[in-house]
């Protein structure tokens, strides 16, 4: 097999374009992921891979994991080490790469009514917390996360690696405005997370089995439209001088509360 | 007032010592903060301030914030803001530089033993997660934070960033070993969280008000003896094919199930 030397090879050029533009992985509806977990995850959750490319080490390193998953793919390219750094988007490669298909792991607003708990995710900007929050939600058990178009990519490398796997397990869908999202829904129970010491904590709320929680955005919180427009209001109680929490922490304690 | 122009300055090598060693931090006793907001609440705090640096354009912008912190203070030097680009630690630098002297916020074993919540961080290794959980910390109402001396270092800039200021309000100790410091706690209840499905879940260990959480590593958990050595073990029951939480988010839960 002949083994890419060139930052300018053509699978190389694609997998970095997708690894660094979201209008790239947009319009191709395609993402990439890095590291031999998240490839073997994915090759048994039946991802659709389109092109894994991997460094001679990494291969022979990891031939108990990948001989079996890899034998009936035929889109394999071996990459030096240096394109493998070049194609990093981490400081110690493992030396593997794929370009996936998006996931049809599709939330739909008929599934929401039926009962469960949600997250609806309204603006997170950083993509460790975006990451983070899908992980948490995915390990309590909650049974979809709605993201905000204004949300940052759930699809951004950072993102996807803060899932730890995560975003492979848990159904997603996307919506554009929050308001008319919620005109939509009937009557499932919304519980808006805000900072407003006259909002109940979770709880005080009583029961909360099906209902879809929404967390705002890091610096600014939800937007005060959308949480007006919402049952109930929650915030987890501050003590002293702390004037927030991490939003990854928060919506971890809220969802705790509602899931456990 | 001179202006410091040279990355040479004697004061602007020393901060950026200070910023980027923590053995020039052990050895001084000092560390340094940036932004405008850390260090008005340091001035507030009564931290000890040796040095400050700042941005004619900080000064003027900030004007009616600073003017009145910084007025008995004789050791504030001007640099430009391509100085100050040199000296920040992060993508949009706000203008303004301290160096301060390590807090005397100290935590005892003695003040342990009279009761209160404790959370004793084992060999936490990001700096973000250790500043996220004495955010958390300090926000839910613990009364202390225990740091084991192969956690990274609190006094970093990202983890002084992470605590949103917590760092000046809640007191601190260092430990060297944890079975020795379990050792000297008398009747003070030691709780393990740990990854293991024999543990019980926070709410099934009973009321808990006065005793010290231990959370270990982000990859490895806490080592066998010190969660052994303690009176109860704990795990946030998961769900699914998820493997862990992020330790920032784990120690937030568990810590509010104990303090709310």
């Amino acid at each position: 097999m002949e083994i890419i030397t060139s930052r300018e090879n053509k699978a190389v050029k694609k997998y970095i374009k997708l690894r660094d533009k979201k209008s790239e992985r947009d319009k191709s509806d395609k993402f990439v992921i890095e590291g031999v977990k998240v490839v073997c995850e994915a090759v048994d959750g039946n991802v659709q891979i389109e092109t894994i490319l991997i460094t001679e080490q990494c291969l022979s390193k990891n031939k108990d994991a990948l001989d079996n998953r890899l034998i009936d793919f035929n889109n394999v390219h071996i990459v030096t080490d240096d394109i493998a750094c070049k194609m990093s988007d981490t400081k110690t490669p493992q030396g593997i790469f794929a370009v996936c298909k998006k996931l049809d792991k599709v939330l739909t607003v008929d599934k929401i009514k039926c009962g469960g708990f949600y997250v609806c995710l309204c603006g997170i900007q950083d993509p460790g917390n975006l990451g983070t929050i899908v992980r948490t939600a995915d390990g309590l058990g909650a049974d979809g996360i709605i993201l905000t178009d204004s949300c940052c990519d759930i699809y951004s490398p950072k993102a996807i690696r803060s899932t730890m796997g995560s975003f492979l397990r848990i159904d997603m869908m996307s919506i554009s405005d929050e308001i008319d999202f919620i005109s939509l829904l009937e009557n499932t129970v919304t519980i808006a997370s805000v900072v407003d010491d006259r909002a109940l904590a979770p709880y005080e709320l009583g029961k909360i089995e099906n209902g879809i929680l929404f967390i705002g955005n890091e610096g600014n919180g939800l937007d005060k439209a959308v949480s007006d427009f919402c049952r109930h209001k929650t915030m987890i109680p501050m003590k002293g001088n702390c004037e927030s929490f991490n939003a990854a922490v928060a919506a971890g304690i809220l969802m705790w509360e509602f899931l456990k």
